[in-house]
C-alpha cells in the first residue's frame, strides 16, 4: 500500500480488523517493523484523539514521531498552479511536499474542510497535494471529506461489540450549534458499504449527503423508523451538504435519549457536545461505546502504519 | 500512589528527597522502569521549567512522552455537570479524561489559577476533572491552588544546602506588576509544615494566604524583623488572597537586596522578575540557589514518576 | 568545539563536507554517540526545514529532542543589564539560559532579526544571550545575521554537485513582497569565501549587504553580466541594509527565468515564492537543487552535533 487516504485504500476490511485485535492484545509485537523509521505528523487543524492516538501507534512500532502545527509553526502554503506568489502564501506545496518526503518515512496529514467552497474542499488541495508532490506515503489524519482513520476504528468496535452474524447499524444526525464538516459521516459510510449489515441513514430533509457516497444505502426520514431494532447507533451532526456548509436545524428532537436508543449501542467519534448530541444518560451508561472507539483510533493507526511499513 | 496532586501525596518527605538526591548521582538508573509507558503532559498554560524537567524526568525513566499544549491543539473542555452544550465548550472533560487515559499511562496536567473567581479556582476543575474521570495516575505540574512538584524540588535544594541541624526558613512576599497565583506559595508552606525548620512568612498587610494553609505558620508582618537570622529566604509575589487576585501593592520596600538577605541563601521557583523581586546583585551572587532549585525539577518529577511507576 | 553559532565555527569546512557526505551514506552509524543526551530546540520564529531536519539529525544520533515554541510556550525574556523587570518580560535571559543548561546538553535557538532596529538585531541579544549564559553547547538555527547550517548544508551540495574545479558561483538577489532577513545571504557569503571558486553577488543598487560581510567580494550590478558563465546561481531576497529592513524594489527583471539561468544549477534555501524569486520552468526542471539543498540539512545539522557531542 502507498497511500492511506479513504477507506478504499483499506485491501480487507475484515482482515485488517482481525489484525488490529490481534495486534491490540500486544501492541508491542512488532515494534521493531518501525526501528530507525519517522513519521511526520502535520496538523493544520486542532486534535485531541487523533495527534495522542496515531503518536502512540507509531511508538509501539519503534518508530520515532515528529509533529508540527504547520498553521502556526510552519509557513502559509499555496496550492495554485502556476501563482506569482505575491501574496501571503510563503511556500508551495510542491516544495513542502517534496522537502518533508527528505525528513520522514511517512507524512500524516489534518486538514479539515472550510465548508466556505464546496469544490474547494472537494478538490482536497491539502491532502492531495502532499500525496501529488511526496515521496513517502501520506495518511489522512480527517482531511476535508473523509476521516478513514475513525471509520477504521469503528469497524474494529463493531466488531468487538458484535452480537448476531448480521447487525441493524443506523448512522443519525444530532443537533449541534455550529457548523461540522461531512468526513467522519462520510468514511463511515464507507466502511460500511463494506459490511453485511442492515445500514440506515436518518436525518431532517435538506441533510442529505454527497450522493455519491450514499448511492445504494436506504434513508429514512423519520428517525424513530429508522432506529427502530437497531443494535449500533452512530450519531454525528454535519452541516449541510447541498446548502453547502450551512445549519438549518439545531432541532433537539433528534438528540439521542437513553428512550430512542432502546436497547442498542451508541456511537460517536468525539468531541461529542452533552445534552445537544446525545443526552447524559447514554453517555454514562454501560450503552456508550465512546471511549471503546478512541481507544480503537490506536490499533487503526496501528495497522495502516503496520501495513505501510512493510510496504516500504 | 494514584495520584500526584499535593504536597500530601508525598508519603514520606524526607525520605522521598533522599531518593531524589540519589537519583540525581545517576538518573538513568531506573530507565528500564518506564519501558513501553507513555506520559502525556497536557498544558493549559505557558511553561518553561516544568515542561522542560518533566520532559526529561520521564525520558530518563526510559519513558515515552507526547506533549499537548491543550488550549490551542485541543478543544475547549466543558467541565459542568449536565450542560447542554451549546455554547463554546466542544468537549466535556469526562470523555476526555477518559479518551487520554486509553492513550497514556501517566497525565500530567498544567492549570493555572484565573484569578477572577475564588470558588471556581479553588474548586480546581482542570486537575481534579481529570483526576476524577481519568483511569490513569494524575500528576499535578501547577494548579490552581498548588504545585507540588515545585515544593519537593525546594525540599531537595533546602536539604542540600543545609548548614545545620534546624534552619530558619523564611517565605517572603515581594513586589511583582500583575496578579500572579498562590499555588507555589501554598505548595511550599504546605511542604514546610512537614520539615523540622524555624518557618515564618512575611507580607503586607492584605496578602494574607488561605488561613487554612498558613494555620499554624508564624506571620510577621515586618519584613525585616522576619529576615533576623534567616538562613533560606524564599521570595515570591502572590496577589492579595482575601481582596481575590488584586494587586493592593507593588510596594519596593520588599523587594530582597543584599543587605536585606544577609547571609540567607536566595530562593525562588522561577521565572523571576529582577529588580522588582530581587535585586541583581542577590541573583548574580553565590548566594542564590535558583538555578540549583531549577535543576531539582528533574529529580522531583523523576522520583514522583518513578514512585507512580513501581505501583503501576 | 563549543558553539555553533557563526560559518566561521567550522573548523575545516572541506573536511565536514566530506565527514557529512559521508553520513548521508549511513546516517545511522553513529548513534550510540548522543544516547543519554538531549537536545533542547528552541523556537523564536517558525520553521519547516530547520526544525524537521534539526529533529532528525539530532534523533539518527540517537539524541533525545525535546522542543519548545518560546514566543507562545515560555515566557517573554528580558535581554537588558540592570533593567527594572516592571513591564511586559517575565524572565531574564540570564536565568533562561542557565535553567535550560540544567535540562538540556545541547541547546539550539531560532531567533530571526526584527528587521525595525539594525544595532539591535546586530547585537543578536537572544542567540548572543544564550550563548554567553548558558553552560551547555549553543547552535544557530538562524539568528538575525546568520544561519550557518543553511550554508553548510549550501556547501554539501555545491561539493555533491560539482562539475569542475572551479566553479564559477553567483548569489543573485531576487523580488520578495515582504522585508527578508540578511541571514541567509551573509552565511553563505561567509561560506564561500571559505571555498575555491569565482564567487560573484550581484543585486540592485541599495541592496548592498554589510560591507564587512561582503569585503573582498566581487560585486556586479548587471545581473546579466553576473550570471554569464555561471555553475551555480543560489538565490535570495533580502531587504535593504543601508536603509534598514526596507523593501526597495520589487522589480521582476530580476527574477530568475530558464534563459537567465543558462546551464547553471538553481539554489534557494527555501521556502520559495515562486514566480518572484523564480519562475516554476526553473524550479521544475532537473537543474534546481532546492530538494537536495534541503536534504542535506539533515547532515549538515548531523555533523555539527556530531563535532559537538564529540567534546563533550
Amino acid at each position: 500500500m502507498k497511500h492511506y487516504l479513504t477507506v478504499d485504500d483499506i485491501a480487507s476490511l475484515p482482515d485488517w480488523v482481525d489484525e488490529a485485535i490481534n495486534l491490540k492484545k500486544d501492541p508491542y509485537q512488532f515494534e521493531d517493523l518501525g526501528k530507525r523509521k519517522t513519521i511526520c505528523l502535520l496538523f493544520f487543524n486542532n486534535s485531541l484523539r487523533t495527534r495522542l492516538s496515531t503518536q502512540k501507534a507509531a511508538m509501539s512500532l519503534g518508530m520515532e514521531v515528529m509533529i508540527m502545527n504547520f498553521g502556526n509553526e510552519g509557513w502559509a502554503l499555496e496550492y495554485g498552479d502556476g501563482t506569482v506568489m505575491d501574496q501571503g502564501t510563503s511556500e508551495h506545496i510542491k516544495e513542502a511536499a517534496q522537502v518533508v518526503s527528505q525528513y520522514s518515512d511517512i507524512v500524516a496529514i489534518r486538514a479539515f474542510a472550510g465548508l466556505k467552497d464546496k469544490e474547494k474542499d472537494e478538490a482536497e488541495e491539502v491532502i492531495n497535494g502532499f500525496s501529488k508532490y511526496a515521496s513517502i506515503p501520506v495518511v489522512n489524519m480527517e482531511s476535508s471529506v473523509g476521516h478513514p482513520l475513525q471509520a477504521l476504528a469503528d469497524a474494529i468496535t463493531l466488531k468487538e461489540n458484535k452480537a448476531k452474524k448480521r447487525s441493524k447499524v443506523v448512522l443519525s444526525w444530532a443537533p449541534h450549534p455550529k457548523a461540522l464538516p461531512h468526513a467522519v459521516a462520510n468514511s463511515f459510510i464507507q466502511m460500511m458499504k463494506k459490511q453485511d449489515a442492515d445500514f440506515v441513514i436518518t436525518h431532517p430533509k435538506g441533510y442529505e449527503l454527497n450522493p455519491e457516497i450514499t448511492k445504494g444505502c436506504t434513508i429514512e426520514y423519520n428517525q424513530d423508523e429508522a432506529l427502530k431494532g437497531a443494535d449500533f447507533v452512530y450519531v454525528k451532526n454535519w452541516s449541510s451538504y447541498s446548502d453547502y456548509g450551512k445549519v438549518l436545524s439545531t432541532d433537539k428532537n433528534w438528540t439521542i435519549t437513553k428512550e430512542k436508543l432502546g436497547n442498542a449501542k451508541f456511537m460517536h467519534c468525539l468531541p461529542v457536545r452533552r445534552n445537544m448530541i446525545v443526552d447524559d444518560a447514554v453517555l454514562d451508561s454501560g450503552q456508550s461505546l465512546v471511549v471503546e472507539q478512541a481507544k480503537n483510533r490506536v490499533f487503526s493507526a496501528q495497522i495502516v502504519l503496520k501495513k505501510i511499513l512493510e510496504d516500504i
